[in-house]
């Protein structure tokens, strides 16, 4: 299953490091994987084949968790067979009906 | 890492079958599991290490996939080392505060 | 709009509470609120037209704010036109196709 | 209440538009806002105050809502006093940590 997915992990329930600081080592994961993925302000997109993507939320969760007592994972994914390129595509078509 | 999922997953885009018959497949998927779990309006919560618990959001989103072109999961996961029965301890919290 | 809303508000980046505490805060006020609603281990599901389901989820986010500094909500909702009964009737549809 | 909210609304249940069409009526709306916002491949991130944000919000879901029988809506929102300029802020810091 190929999917494109959106992710945010943080700690929740505090602590003394600042957030900016954990959510970073969730970052340096996704940038490592080798995946195309693109970060925001609110989400982390990253795009694969199921197995592959879900190693690389896994091992994200695991670098806060190393930091953090409590952590908090939402995720929404999209999954279509064959839909590679889809974190610039969708987009882009949204992009080609607002130009009408 | 112990985990607490709450996940929905659900056709996207359309097709001729029933919403309602084709949410029930992976609600099934998650009663097969063995896993501790609940189902409400909204999501199914279910509970226990991470590699299992998304084992079976794995195999509910395939069972969806093999009848929807078009797959939309959305998952929030609550990671705590040790939580074993969150599914019923985190009501029974608030229930608790509430009483006062 | 009909909608059937599942939220979750919760302090982010910690404090000096118990997060059960705050969080049985934003759960009173959906009890106060007179609307139809469920809350579970992961997400308090409120029923309603959006006007009236939305001013809830924000006087909860705004009983959080109150005693945390940073707070995160996440919010999934269904909108669908004449819905009312959702909260309970979508469970039992799943539960008649699982009984075949 | 200062938010940064990302939001995703599309058609739930199918029907014959295609999706990137609808989806692309909710993005107009955002963009007529004048608010803050970006749009990515899976979220649209919108900043302001809760009324603004959340009217913003409902327009695109009534946008898409009007093109499709059932609509389903997906947010995830930072709640922070006096959090202006979170819509690019925080991917700064991020990349601050980075970079070490």
């Amino acid at each position: 299953m190929s999917v494109l997915v959106a992710f945010s992990v943080a700690p929740s329930g505090g602590g003394s490091e600042s957030v900016g600081e954990i959510v970073a080592e969730a970052v340096r994961v996704v940038r490592e994987s080798g995946l195309p993925h693109e970060t925001n302000a609110m989400f982390t997109n990253i795009e694969g084949e199921w197995d592959e993507v879900m190693a690389v939320v896994k091992a994200a969760c695991e670098a806060v968790a190393a930091r953090a007592p409590r952590v908090s994972l939402v995720l929404k994914a999209d999954i279509r067979p064959g839909a590679e390129g889809a974190l610039t595509a969708k987009v882009e078509t949204v992009e080609r009906h607002l130009r009408g």
